[in-house]
C-alpha cells in the first residue's frame, strides 16, 4: 500500500478550493493526479492524516438553501417562470369535477379545524407551484389534515361530491404531479409528521408520511441507524412522497429501491377506506403484496398516510472520493471495476459532465473546482461505506492505485473529513438548483443501459447546436442519467427539438423516459414510450377499479384518454 | 488477532463427525469451545491453516438426495400420506368448472404435441401429489408449454371452456398450492427453461420461468455473479415458482426480497393477454409497477413465463461457522452483535434447536453431530460473504471471540473449506427431509418478532406434551420461524390442537401466518389473521379483474367464501 500512499500530491493551495460555511474548502484533502500511467507527487513521504470516518450526523444536516425555506419564501427568488397556460392548450379540466363551494369549506373547517383549511393566497400561490416553477394550478383551497381518519373524511367527501384531489408532500417533484393541474383541492400531508416508533433489534421505523426525510435521516443517525433513501431534496421532501414517486437517489446503489426496504404502509382510498397494511415485518407472503401498487402511484391510487421501513445499522467508516476522467468510456470502465474491487462497501457513484460542473461553479455560492488549475470532461463522486475504516480505506486507495495505472482517472481527490465529503457531495447535490439559477430547463430522468447513455447525450448537443446548454449527470451506478437542456427561457421551438426525440431515442435502446421522477402532468402521455398498451390497460383499469371517480390527481401519470370520458380531456 | 486464534482447538478425532460423500467431514475444521467467559485449548499454539475460500462452485452443487429425484422417483420412497380426501370435506369442487373431454385433449395436442400433453397414470399421480405428500389432486392431464404462447394458447381455451388450472413449477411448494385440488388441469413449466442473456455489465439475467434454481445458480457461478436467491429446495423448484411465492431462503438477508431483485417479468393473464413487463432496467418509474402484483400470487393472477432478475457479483470469500448457544436469548444476542459487528459481510443467519438437530442426525446419511462429546439447546449457522478473505476472517474471528468471552457460545466450529461449509449447511438445509421421513408434520412458516417467537414454541411443547415433537429452525436474521410439528402419523385430533391456537398466538404477538412460503390451500382461509378485511377485500376485486371466472389456482391463497359463488364451496 504504501506505493499508492505515496502518490497523494498534497495541494497546498488547496484551501482555496472551497469557501463558505455550508461548502467548506478542502484544506488537508488528499489530491492525487496521472497522467497515463505515471503519476507525479511533490511530497512523496508526506504522511497521511488518519481519516475522519463518521461524518455522518453532520454531513446529513446540510441543506439547499432553496429547500429550507418556508413555503412560502420558497418561490420569490426564483427567476424563471413558466405559467401552466401553455400546458392547459392541451388538455381540458374534466368538466364532471365539481367546484369548491363555501358549503365545502365549512365542511372541512367543521371536519379539520380552521388551521387545516387554508385559503390565503400567498400559501395558495406557493402551493399551487412545482418546484421548478414549470407548472402552475389555480387551486383555491388546501387542506392539512393530522391523522389518517381526517384524509378518510376528507376523500370520503370529495368522492361523494366529485371533487378532485391533489395529494401533495414536500412538492418537490419534478414532473408536475404534486400542484394541480386546474383547481384540484390540494391535500398536503404536511401536518403528519410524527415518528411512530422504531425498533432498535429490528431497526424498523414506522412513521407518518409528512416526516421529512431530513428529519428521519437525523433521527435514525442518532440511534445508530441509515435510512435507505436519501436525495439533494431531503431538506424538504417527506417520506409520503417519496413513496408516492419510488425515489431512487443517491442510496440505490447500495441499499435497493423502495420497493425493497419500504414493509408497509397505510393507504387512503379514494372512497375513504383505511387500507392498514402497515406491517413491521422482514417477511409477510400473506396474500397480495398490494403496498407495491401505492409505491411510485403518484398519489394516483389513494393517500398514503403512514410508512413503515426497513432501516440498515449505521455503518462507522465512510469515504468519499471526488475524480476527473477525461472521457466517459473511462467512467464506465471506472464503474465496472468499482462493483467489483469495492464489492460490499460501495455506496455511491454519481457522475457529471463538463457542462454541469460549469454550472455549479458559475451559480452556487462557494463552490470552487477542486481541481482548480483545470477542467476535466467528466466528473465522478465515489462514497463507500463499511465498518473498518483502516479496510475500507485500504480499499479505497488499493482501487485508486490501480484506477490510476490504468489511465482512467486524471485527477483526484479523497476527502479528508466530513466537511470535505460534505463539499464533494454539495458539488453533485448543487447541480438542480444551478440549473434553476441559470434559466428554463427541460428535464429528463432516463433509464438507459449504461454503454449506450452518453450517446444520447452527444446527439442531442448537435441537435440542438448553440440554442442550449446540454448537461448530463446522475446515479451512473444504476444507469441513470438525468439530461437537462438549459435554456435561457422556456421555448416552444426548443422543446419540439427535443421531444419526441428524447423519448423515442430512449425507447429504441430499450430504456425508461422515467428512471425515478414518475410521469406525473410532464409524461402521462407517454408511458407508451416505456410500457406495453396491454400493462397501461391494466393500469388504467386498476385506477378505475380503486378510484372509479378518477378523483385522485387527475390527468396525471396515466393518458387521461383512456378513461371514460377520455374525448372530453384528451390531447 | 493472535490471542483468538490461540482459542482454537483442533480437533483429533473430528474426522469422524461426517460421513459420506454429500456430507464430507470436518477434519481440520477448527473447533473452538467456551464455558462462560474462559475457553479451554488443547493445542493453543496450532497454526491455522489458511481459510479456501472460494467454494460457491462446489457449494452450490449440493443437491437433497429426494429433491434431485426425477418426478415418478420421487414420491415413491415416501412412507407418511395423507389423502386429500380430508380436505374435500372442507371445500367442494366448484360446479360451473367443466371437466376434461375428449375434444379438449385433442385441441391442446394440436397447439403443443403430443410430447406437451401428459396423460399416463404414474406421472400423473406425482404431479398430483405435493412434495410433503399430504395433498393430492386427481387431475388427468398436465400440460408441459413451450412458451408463453402456448401459455396464451392454454389459458385463452381454458377460460373460454371455464377449465380450471393449476399452475406447477418444481412442485416443492410447502401449502399445498402446486397440486390440483381437484381435477384442475396442470400446467406445469418444466419445459420453459432456456437462459435468454445474461448482462455480464449490469448483472441482468432475463430466462424463462422453469429454469431450475441451482442451473441459474451454477449458470452465474461460472459468469462472477451470484443469484440473490437460495434455498434447500434449489435442486427442484424453478425460479417460475420462486416469484411466484416470493420465495424467501437463506441470502434475504443479504440480499433483501424478490421485490428488490426482480426487474421484470412476463406473465400470461387468465385470458391468454400476454403481459410483457419484462424489463431490464435498475430504475424505472413509468406508471404503477405492476410486477409485484405476480410476485407472491401463488399462481392466482398469472402464469410468470419469464422472468428478469438483478444478480449481484460474486464475491471471492465466504465463511461459514457452526454454533452452539445454550439458550435462545443467547442465539438473539449474537444476532444483535453479528449485525453490527459483522457489518456489510453477514450474508447468512440461521437457527436450529435441539430437536431438529436430532432430526437431522438420526435420519440424513453420514450426518453427524459436528460437537460429538455433547448436545446443546441451540445452533446458529452463520455465514459471511465478502471481497478480502484476510479481512473477513478476521472480522470474523474477532467477533467470534467477543461472542466467546460473553458466553454467548458454547461451542463452534469455523468451516476451513468447501467441504466442511457444506457440511454445515446440509445440516441446516436437511431438515425439511428429516421431518418428512419422521413421519406426519404439520409445518408452520411464521414471521413473528424475534424477542418473542421461540415463546411459542415453548407453549407448543407444553400444549402438546407427549404427542408429538415440536421442532424449530429457521432463517432467524429475518425473524422467521419454522415451526414444524411432527408426528407419527397425521392425526385430526393433535391438528385441532395445533390450530387455531398457532394463528391466533402469530396474530397476537403481530406476526405473520406465512413468513415465505405462501397460503396455497393451506392457509386461504386463514389470511384474516395477518391482512385486515380491507385489503383482503382489494385482493379479491384485483383477484376478479384480472382472472374474472376464477380459472387460475382456484380455491387456494384468498378465502373461496370471497367469491361470488361463494356458497356452493365454501368452508
Ligand atoms: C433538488 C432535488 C433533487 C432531487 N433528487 C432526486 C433524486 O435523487 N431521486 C429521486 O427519485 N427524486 C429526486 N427528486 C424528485 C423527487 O421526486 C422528490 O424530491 C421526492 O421524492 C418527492 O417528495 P415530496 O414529498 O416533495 O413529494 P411531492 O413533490 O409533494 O409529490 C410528488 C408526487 O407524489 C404525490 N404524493 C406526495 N405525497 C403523497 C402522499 N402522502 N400520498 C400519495 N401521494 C403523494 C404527489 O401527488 C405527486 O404526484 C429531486 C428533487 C429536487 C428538487
Ligand atoms: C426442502 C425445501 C426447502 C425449502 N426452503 C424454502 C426456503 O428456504 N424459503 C422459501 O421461501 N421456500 C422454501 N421452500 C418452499 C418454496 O416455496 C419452494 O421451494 C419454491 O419457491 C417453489 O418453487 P417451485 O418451482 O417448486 O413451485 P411450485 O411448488 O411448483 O409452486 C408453488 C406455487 O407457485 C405457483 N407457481 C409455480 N410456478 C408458477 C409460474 N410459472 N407462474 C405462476 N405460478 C406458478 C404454483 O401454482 C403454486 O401455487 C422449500 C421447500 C422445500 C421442499
Amino acid at each position: 500500500m504504501e506505493d499508492w500512499r505515496a502518490t497523494y500530491r498534497l495541494l497546498a493551495h488547496c484551501k482555496h478550493i472551497f469557501h463558505g460555511r455550508s461548502s467548506p474548502n478542502f484544506h488537508n484533502s488528499k489530491r492525487f493526479c496521472s497522467s497515463g500511467h505515471r503519476y507525479h507527487f511533490n511530497q512523496p513521504s508526506e504522511p497521511i492524516n488518519p481519516y475522519i470516518g463518521n461524518y455522518q450526523q453532520e454531513f446529513q444536516t446540510y441543506k439547499q438553501p432553496s429547500l429550507s425555506l418556508g413555503i412560502n419564501q420558497r418561490y420569490r427568488c426564483r427567476s424563471h417562470y413558466r405559467c401552466f397556460a401553455s400546458q392547459a392548450t392541451i388538455i381540458q379540466r374534466r368538466p364532471d369535477f365539481s367546484t369548491i363551494s363555501s358549503e365545502d369549506v365549512s365542511y372541512f373547517k367543521k371536519i379539520l379545524g380552521e388551521r387545516g383549511v387554508v385559503q390565503d393566497e400567498e400559501t395558495l400561490d406557493a402551493v399551487n407551484t412545482d418546484w421548478m416553477r414549470k407548472y402552475k394550478g389555480t387551486s383555491k383551497l388546501m387542506l392539512q389534515p393530522r391523522s389518517a381518519e381526517e384524509v378518510s373524511q376528507i376523500l370520503k367527501y370529495c368522492n361523494s361530491r366529485c371533487l378532485a384531489v391533489v395529494p401533495q408532500g414536500g412538492n418537490t417533484g419534478l414532473v408536475g404531479g404534486s400542484v394541480p393541474a386546474f383547481d384540484e383541492v390540494i391535500v398536503n400531508t404536511s401536518h403528519m409528521n410524527k415518528i411512530i416508533s422504531f425498533d432498535k433489534v429490528s431497526g424498523i421505523l414506522v412513521c407518518e408520511a409528512g416526516c421529512i426525510l431530513e428529519t428521519l435521516i437525523a433521527f435514525l443517525d442518532n440511534q445508530g441507524f441509515v435510512m435507505p433513501l436519501d436525495l439533494g431534496a431531503k431538506g424538504s421532501c417527506q417520506i409520503g412522497g417519496n413513496v408516492s414517486t419510488n425515489a431512487g437517489g443517491l442510496r440505490l446503489l447500495r441499499y435497493g429501491s423502495l420497493h425493497g426496504s419500504v414493509l408497509g404502509l397505510e393507504v387512503v382510498l379514494a372512497n375513504g377506506t383505511v387500507l392498514d397494511m402497515l406491517g413491521t415485518l422482514r417477511k409477510d407472503n400473506t396474500g397480495y403484496d398490494l403496498k407495491h401498487l401505492f409505491i411510485g402511484s403518484e398519489g394516483s391510487l389513494g393517500i398514503v398516510t403512514k410508512v413503515s421501513i426497513l432501516t440498515p445499522p449505521k455503518l462507522s467508516s465512510v469515504n468519499v472520493c471526488f475524480l476527473a476522467c477525461s472521457d466517459y468510456a473511462s467512467c464506465l470502465k471506472l464503474l465496472l471495476d468499482a462493483k467489483r474491487k469495492l464489492g460490499e462497501i460501495l455506496s455511491a457513484f454519481e457522475f457529471l459532465d463538463h457542462d454541469a460542473m460549469d454550472l455549479v461553479l458559475k451559480h452556487l455560492e462557494g463552490v470552487r473546482n477542486p481541481f482548480p488549475s483545470s477542467m476535466h470532461n467528466f466528473y465522478v463522486l465515489i462514497e463507500t461505506t463499511g465498518s473498518s475504516e483502516s479496510y475500507d480505506r485500504e480499499k479505497l486507495d488499493a482501487f485508486l492505485l490501480h484506477s490510476m495505472e490504468n489511465g482512467l482517472i486524471s485527477d483526484g481527490v479523497v476527502a479528508q473529513d466530513i466537511t470535505q465529503a460534505s463539499s464533494c457531495w454539495h458539488i453533485r447535490e448543487g447541480i438542480p438548483e444551478a440549473l434553476m439559477k441559470e434559466g428554463g430547463v427541460y428535464k429528463y430522468d432516463l433509464s438507459i443501459p449504461v454503454e449506450t447513455m452518453y450517446d444520447l447525450v452527444e446527439e442531442m448537443r448537435v441537435r440542438l447546436d448553440a440554442s442550449a446548454k446540454v448537461v448530463a449527470y446522475g446515479h451512473l451506478g444504476d444507469g441513470n442519467l438525468h439530461l437537462n437542456i438549459s435554456t435561457p427561457q422556456y421555448d416552444d421551438n426548443i422543446l419540439s427539438q427535443i421531444e419526441p426525440f428524447v423519448y423515442e431515442w430512449t425507447s429504441k435502446h430499450k430504456g425508461s423516459i422515467s428512471a425515478e421522477h414518475g410521469l406525473g402532468l410532464m409524461k402521462a402521455n407517454k408511458i407508451h414510450y416505456s410500457k406495453s398498451p396491454e400493462t397501461v390497460q391494466l393500469m388504467a383499469s386498476i385506477k378505475k377499479l380503486l378510484d372509479p371517480n378518477g378523483i385522485l390527481n387527475p390527468y396525471k401519470v396515466l393518458p387521461p384518454s383512456l378513461f371514460s370520458k377520455a374525448e372530453i380531456y384528451t390531447e
